[in-house]
Parts: structure tokens; C-alpha cells; sequence
């Protein structure tokens, strides 16, 4: 029977700049008994790894541009983030109602830059990691070290998405792993091509381990336990991003 | 610790016209030993739906109009697939590349009205169900009246997205479950009240099921144990869906 199991790990407890997620998590691991297996993928949630980074910005330091304070007012959202969150940012897509779509300078097209101002402490917002593939990769070197174990490292945020109601989380940074699953040119049971057969299984990862995670229950890391991931040296989350030529949507 | 648990439901079969999906369910969990409890949540790919309900199209059958002739031209596709496309659709969003992007009957915003031409056998494609709301409470029914559990029931299809490679599996019609989580006005740790907190965890378990469905596995139930969802006896994937009027990509 397929059969895949997620297990939140607990006690991670409060982050702070400096700290090694890696080592945070061989830590829990230990205190809980778990032992991670090669097949193993850790989905760790991108507000730890960016605390543990130090990408965290004061909002009363931040001096507001003229458009920043314009665009906050237009939102109704206030100028100081609105300026952070146009600093991430290398293009503002589409604004409306209190929306502020941008596409990030990773090439993350999404709400606020990925800006959060939740789980951080008050008057703090947390920036996406600088370049969370780099994050995961650390992460996955720092496990490997530990545990002579070569996992396979998600970095997760939540993401809305055009059309519908609600966000579902998504890769923001991996390691380890080939984020899509590409089975165009196969044949189904019935001699048909297949066409558009390419599932983005690291986002569908991360989704799934958001249902562990949550946003208040304080279980940064997921491991998710029984795919058949397919392993890749140098996978990037840049595969799972469509170049502006070929989207529709910007 | 928390922890979610996915297993496919093997030995479905091929299923036709006129069957009980939910019947086939119970049959296939009682051969595999699986009892179901009470906050199961199952979900079940949106092709064999179709194919229980007949929503078969042979495209050798079809006579396509001249829009849909010139579309077909234009995006490299068969005349009389866009026909079938555009019947399913009441308005076209995007066209480009080989890609049309439509809003269905129903209001899913997506490729080809999620008309599929794999799995189903050549010469053929399959339509989403006409309302797949009503198709997943008669699946929980028929499970309600064979083993008295009360499940939750998602029926599934892979959609691309914008601005992101591949599909993600979600929700395209569910029954007796809450589709998202809203945690809005409630405070994280800190003390700061959450604003973005919705996640659509519908599509989430959805995405989390197709890891292992897989396309071409021939598993198209799986059974998702451990989430700790919201029932409600009403719930629609309408809420799921953004409406227009605050939607700023169509």
C-alpha cells in the first residue's frame, strides 16, 4: 500500500540570529527519539530559517518614501511596511482593495513580498530568507554532518494564489531534491501521451506539511516520510518558478 | 506530536458509467482490511467521478464551431477538444502558447476547463463533474450507509497555477468538511492579531493526496488520517473560490 506519514517535530522553541536550524533540529530529533532516514524530507518553515538568519526589520527604524507612503494609504496599510516590502520587491504587479502583489527580487511573484508581521514579536516583520535554496542547503550539510543522513530540506511559506480563497504553502527554498515531477511524453494504461503531466511536487510537500505546521501551534519543522523523491544535487526552487515569458498572469 | 497519515485505497478497478463510487470505496477498504473512523478525510480523484457519471466525451463525435476551429488553429490544439472546452466554460481568460485559460461553468478559473484527455482511453476526454459538491455527498452518503462513519470527502484534480511550474492537486467539489481554516482576529505568541490567516486546507490535503495518487498509478482514493478538520455539513468548495469582483488576475 502507498502509504506516507508527517510528523510535526516538536520543541524547536524560539529562534534566534545565529542559531544553526540544522543543528536546532538533529537536537529535537534526538529529544524525541526520531531517527531521520535518507528518504526522509524536512519541511521547515521559512519564519525560523529567516529569524535564524537575522532578516528581521524593526518597522519604527524604517524612514518611508514618498510612494511607499502613498501606495500605504491607497491599502490602507501602514507606509513603514509598505516601504520594506517595496525593497524586497522588483516589480509591483497588482495592487487592490488592501492586496499588494509584487514579484520579489527572487522572482517569487506573491502577496507583501512575503513580508510577516506574524510570530515575530510586535512592531517586527520577518523577510524571506536572502536565498532560502542556500537556507535548505545548509540545512541539509549541517543533518548530514550530524547524522551521516543526506535528507531532502523544504523551505515552506504560505502563499494566496490567484483565483482562490486562501493561501496554501509553497517551496520558497530546497535542497536536495528535484521539485517537479515531470511525466510528459509517458504513456497512461491506455496508450495515451501524456501532455501536461508536471506536478510540483515540492510545493504539494509543502502544502501537505502545513496541515502539520499550522500558524500558531509552533511546529516549525515537518518531516514528511514514504515519497519516492526523486534526489537532485543542485535542485533550486527556480525550477518551480515560470519565466515571465511564458506567464500569463504579470 | 502531530502527526497526518495518507494511504492509498489500491484495487478500485476500472471504473464505469453508472457506478457507486462511494460502494467501490467501501468494497476496496473492506479487501484491504481498512476500517474508516469518524475524521477520515478520503479524496478521490476527479476522473473516476466523471467516468461514474458518465461525463464522457468521444471528440470523433464532436462538431467544432468556427471559434473554436480559429482558437484550435491558434494554439495547437484539436478543433473539436476546444469545442468541448468552450462548452464547459463561460468565459475565456487568457489564450497564449498552447494554453487557454478559462472560467468553467462551475467558476474554476483553469486550463482547459479541466477537460482531460488521460486515463480515460483514446479518443476520449473526460469533463469535470457537472457538480462535483453533490458527487462527493453522495460518496459520504453511500459510506455513512455502509459502515455508519461519517467521513470527510474531497474530490481532487490537478490545476496549473499562475506564476508557478506544474500542478497542484485541489479541490473541485467536498462534502462534509470545512475547506478552510480562518484564523483571522485570533493572536499568535506575541500578541499579534493575525490578518492573512486563511489557508485553504481543502486544497492542501488535495495536494498532500496527490503525492500519492500519482498520475499514472492507477490509485485514485486516498485516505487521509491524523487532521484534525473542521466538519460542517454544508460545506461547498464555493468557498473556496474568489469572487470576481475581488480577484485581480482575471
Amino acid at each position: 500500500m502507498k502509504r506516507l506519514e508527517l510528523f510535526g517535530l516538536e520543541g524547536i522553541g524560539e529562534v534566534n540570529a545565529g542559531d544553526s536550524i540544522g543543528a536546532l533540529i538533529c537536537v529535537a530529533c534526538a529529544r524525541q527519539g526520531i531517527e531521520l532516514v535518507v528518504d526522509d524530507v524536512l519541511v521547515v518553515a521559512q519564519k525560523i530559517v529567516s529569524k535564524a538568519e537575522g532578516r528581521m526589520v524593526r518597522l519604527d527604524g524604517v524612514e518611508p518614501s514618498a510612494r511607499a507612503r502613498q501606495l500605504g494609504q491607497e491599502l490602507d496599510k501602514q507606509a513603514e511596511l509598505v516601504e520594506v516590502i517595496l525593497s524586497e520587491s522588483r516589480k509591483v504587479i497588482r495592487t487592490g482593495g488592501r492586496a499588494l502583489i509584487v514579484e520579489t527580487h527572487h522572482g517569487f511573484v506573491c502577496a507583501n513580498a512575503g513580508v510577516d508581521q506574524s510570530n515575530v514579536g510586535l512592531g517586527l516583520v520577518a523577510l524571506l530568507p536572502k536565498d532560502a535554496d542556500h537556507s535548505a542547503r545548509e540545512i541539509r550539510r549541517e543533518i548530514q554532518t550530524r547524522t551521516g543522513k543526506t535528507v531532502g530540506v523544504i523551505i515552506s511559506d504560505s502563499f494566496g494564489r490567484a483565483w482562490r480563497v486562501g493561501t496554501a504553502d509553497v517551496a520558497v527554498g530546497l535542497a536536495g531534491i528535484k521539485p517537479i515531477k515531470d511525466e510528459r511524453g509517458l504513456k497512461d494504461r491506455h496508450g495515451y501521451k501524456l501532455k501536461a503531466a508536471v506536478a510540483a511536487i515540492a510545493d504539494e510537500i509543502a502544502s501537505a506539511a502545513e496541515l502539520v505546521m499550522g500558524k500558531r501551534d509552533g511546529v516549525p519543522v515537518v518531516i514528511v516520510r514514504g515519497y519516492e523523491i526523486e534526489k537532485k544535487e543542485d535542485g533550486s526552487v527556480h525550477e518551480l518558478l515560470r519565466p515571465e515569458a511564458e506567464d500569463l498572469f504579470r
